[in-house]
C-alpha cells in the first residue's frame, strides 16, 4: 500500500509555515507499515492542485490531501478532489445543518454564509468527522487509489489521520495481521549515541523492524512487529524490549505512550505528595506543561514564576545575599528556590529552574540552565549545559526539570 | 523564473525529521520575487530522484536540489543529476585535494576513503564552494533549466543558497523587480468572517494578491504586490492595506511580524509599567509565552500559578467567600486574581486566568473561560466560551488573555 501526502497551501511555498503536517503523517505511516514514497506541496492554485492530484492518484494507492478545506475563496481542495475524481460537486443539507450547529453551541452565534461551503463535497465522498474544528474531512475513491482530504491544521489533522484514516489504510492493505508498535523512550543521551548502541539491532532485525525519533530532547526507539495477532507481535516484541533495555540501562524512562509529565503526576499520586514549581528560566513551561495532563489538580499545586531577582526574594525566600554571592544561575540559589516554592506553595515537592536563556547572559554563560528538585526525603541540584538558542534551551531544559523530579522521586542516580 | 524545491531524503519522509529547508528556500525565493510553485519530497532511491528531477526540469526554469551529497552509499543526488541532464560522472582531481585538505585542517585527521565520492560530479557541472561543511554544491544545465545541488544540513545550505543560488537566478531572470509581502494579523473574529468582509478583494486584485491564513486563534491576511522596485510594491500594497483596515476595524491588532507577545511587552515599556500574570487554567501558558521573548525581562517580573482554590486564597488573597459565592470560574474571581497578583508580584499590569478547561467541568461547563486585566488605570474582566478541547481551550485563551492586555493598554473597547 503505497500512501502520498499531498499539502495544499500557498503560506507553505511562501515558508510562512513549515510543513510539519507531512513529517507528522509520515511518522504515522511509517509505524502503521504502509509505504510512504512521495510529498508534494502545491499553492492554492486550482490546476496545480488538480494535476499534483491527478499524479498522486495515479501512482500511488492512497493519497493524503492536507489543507484547502477552509470556507475561503482560496480553499480549492474540493473542486480539485471533483476534477480528480472525475464527479461533480454535490451539497449535503445534513452537514449544513451540523455546521450551523456546531457555530451555535461552540461559538454561540450564527454561522456566516461562506461557511455553508464546508457542507459541499464530490459526489460519492464520505464526509469524516472533525471532532476539534469546523471543516470536516473527506474520503473517496479516484481511480484506482482511495483520496483523503484532511484540514490543515494539525491539531484537527492529527486525530481525524491516527482515527479514521491509518486504520481505514491498514485494514485495505488488508495483508493480514496485525502490527504493534511500541514505544520505548530514553533520555539522557544522543540519538546518535543510543543509535550506536543499537545500530547492529537496527541493520539486521527485519520483524520486529527498530526506527529512531528524537523531539524535545527526548529519543524514541520504536520497535514495530507484524504478526497473525496481537500476542504473536507481542511475543515478537518482548525479547527486543528486553534487549533494547539492557543496552541502554536507566536512560529508558518509559515504555508506551506515557509522557514525562504524566509519569511525574502518577509518582506523586502513588506516594500521595502533592507538587509545585519555582521557575525562572523556563518562565511558567514546567507548570504549563504538567498542566496540560487532565486531573493534574489533584497533584500539581501551583508554580511561581520569579523571573525578576526580586520576586525570587520577595516570594519565594531566596536571601538577596545568595543571590550576590553565588550567583543567581547557581545551585545554591535553584536549591533556595525549592525550598522556598514549598514554603510558599504548600508542595511536599517542588522543582525549581533558573539560568540563563540568553540572548543576553544573565550573570552566567547562555545556556547555562540550574535544575534543583526538593522531596519530603531530601533536595538534588545539578547544573546542565543547553544550546546557546533560547526556544531550545528552555524547552530541553523543561524536560530535564521533569525527567530529575522523575529520578529524585523512583530513587535513581541523578 | 519558477523554481522548483526538490528534497531527497528518506528521513524526510519518515518524519524524523520536518522539511525546514523548503520553507527557508521558499522565504528567499520570495524575497527575490522569483515563482515557486511546487515542492517535492523522495527518500534515498535512485529512480525516485530521478522521476522527480526529470518532471521538475521539465516544467521549472529552475531546480533546487537539496540533500544526498554526503559521502555514504546511500547519498544518490549526484548519480541522478547525470541522468537528468543525460551526462557520465566525472572525477575532480583538483577537488579530491581540496576535500583532504579540508579533513586534514578542519578535523586533523585523513579522510576516509568514502568521502571521493564528493569529487565527483556530472560532467560540465560547477562546483559551489561550501564554507561550513565537506559536501561541496553543484550547478549544472539540464535540458532548458538551472539545476542546483545543495546539501541537505541547513547551517550548509542556506549560506550557499543565498550567496550563490538567489544571485545567480535573479541575474539570469533578468527582471529585477520584487516581491513584497505584508501581513495584516486579526483577532475576536473568525475566518470566514473576515474573508467575507474581503471577499471581492480576494476575488478581484491581482497585484497586489490578498490571502488568508489561520493558526492558533489569529488570522492572518497576506498582501503580496509585485513590482520594478520595493518602493513601487509598497505603492501598491499601502492603498490595499488602508482599505483591509478600514473593513476590518478593531480586528486588526498588527501588521507585519511583530507578535502578540511583543506587543505586549513594547506597550508596558512605552508605559513604563511592570508586568505580571496570574494564571489557574492556562496554567502557566501565558508566562511562558512572554517569556520566550528575548529581553522580557525588562518589563515581566514574573508569575503566579494558582491552580488549587487554597493558593488562590494564599497567595493571590481571593476571599474564600468570593470562590463560595461566585464560583470559582467568575469574573469576580478573575478580578480578584488580578488586583492579588499585583499586589503579590509588584506589577502594574496583570493579566489574570480562571476557567474550565476539562474534561471534567470545574465549576462550570468546559471550555468556559474568564479573562481580567488590571492596569494603573483601571481593571476588566470577560467570560470567553472555548472549544471542550483541553490543549485548543488553553492555547485559545492564552492569546485571548494577551489580546485583552492589549486592548487595555490602547484604550480600545474589549
Amino acid at each position: 500500500m503505497r500512501v502520498e501526502v499531498l499539502a495544499v497551501g500557498t503560506e507553505l511555498l511562501l515558508g510562512q509555515i513549515v510543513n510539519g503536517n507531512a513529517a507528522a503523517i509520515g511518522q504515522r505511516l511509517a509505524g502503521a507499515g504502509l509505504d510512504h514514497f512521495h510529498q508534494v506541496v502545491v499553492g492554492d492554485n486550482l490546476g496545480r492542485i488538480k494535476a499534483a492530484l491527478q499524479q498522486a492518484v495515479a501512482r500511488s494507492d492512497a493519497v493524503i490531501v492536507t489543507g484547502g478545506l477552509g470556507p475561503t475563496q482560496d480553499d480549492l481542495t474540493r473542486e480539485a478532489l471533483c476534477a480528480a475524481a472525475g464527479v461533480e460537486m454535490a451539497y449535503s443539507e445534513e452537514m449544513a445543518t451540523h455546521l450551523r450547529d456546531l457555530w451555535a453551541r461552540r461559538r454561540g452565534r450564527e454561522m456566516p454564509a461562506s461557511n455553508l461551503r464546508q457542507a459541499e463535497h464530490p459526489e460519492g465522498a464520505v464526509f469524516l468527522p472533525n471532532a476539534r474544528g469546523t471543516a470536516p474531512g473527506l474520503r473517496l475513491r479516484a481511480g484506482e487509489a482511495w483520496v483523503f482530504a484532511l484540514p490543515g491544521v494539525p491539531q484537527e489533522m492529527l486525530p481525524m489521520l491516527e482515527e479514521q484514516v491509518i486504520p481505514f489504510l491498514v485494514a485495505e492493505a488488508g495483508e493480514g495481521g496485525v502490527l504493534l508498535s511500541r514505544l520505548i523512550r530514553c533520555w539522557g543521551e544522543s540519538e546518535s549515541g543510543i543509535a550506536e548502541r543499537l545500530g547492529d539491532l537496527y541493520e539486521s532485525s527485519a520483524n520486529p523492524t527498530v526506527a529512531f525519533l528524537a523531539s524535545a530532547g527526548e529519543i524514541k526507539v520504536r520497535l514495530t512487529a507484524r504478526a497473525a495477532t496481537v500476542e504473536a507481535a507481542a511475543a515478537l516484541l518482548d525479547p527486543m524490549e528486553a534487549e533494547v533495555r539492557r543496552r541502554l540501562g536507566h536512560w529508558v524512562f518509559a515504555v508506551g505512550q506515557e509522557t514525562i509529565e504524566q509519569i511525574v503526576l502518577r509518582l506523586c499520586r502513588e506516594r500521595g505528595w502533592h507538587l509545585g514549581t519555582a521557575e525562572s528560566a523556563t518562565g511558567g513551561m514546567v507548570a504549563e506543561r504538567l498542566t496540560s495532563v487532565p486531573g493534574s489538580s489533584e497533584v500539581f499545586l501551583g508554580g511561581v514564576v520569579a523571573y525578576s531577582p526580586a520576586l525570587k526574594a520577595a516570594l519565594l525566600g531566596v536571601p538577596p545575599a545568595l543571590i550576590t554571592e553565588q550567583g543567581i544561575v547557581s545551585e545554591a540559589v535553584a536549591l533556595a528556590m525549592a525550598e522556598g516554592g514549598a514554603a510558599c506553595l504548600g508542595a511536599d515537592v517542588v522543582v525549581a529552574v533558573t539560568g540563563s536563556a540568553g540572548p543576553d547572559p544573565g550573570g552566567a554563560p547562555v545556556g547555562t540552565m540550574v535544575v534543583a528538585v526538593r522531596t519530603p526525603e531530601g533536595a538534588w541540584a545539578r547544573t546542565v549545559h543547553m544550546p546557546p538558542d533560547r526556544e531550545r534551551a528552555r524547552t530541553l531544559t523543561s524536560t530535564a526539570a521533569l525527567q530529575a523530579v522523575r529520578r529524585c522521586l523512583v530513587g535513581e542516580e541523578w
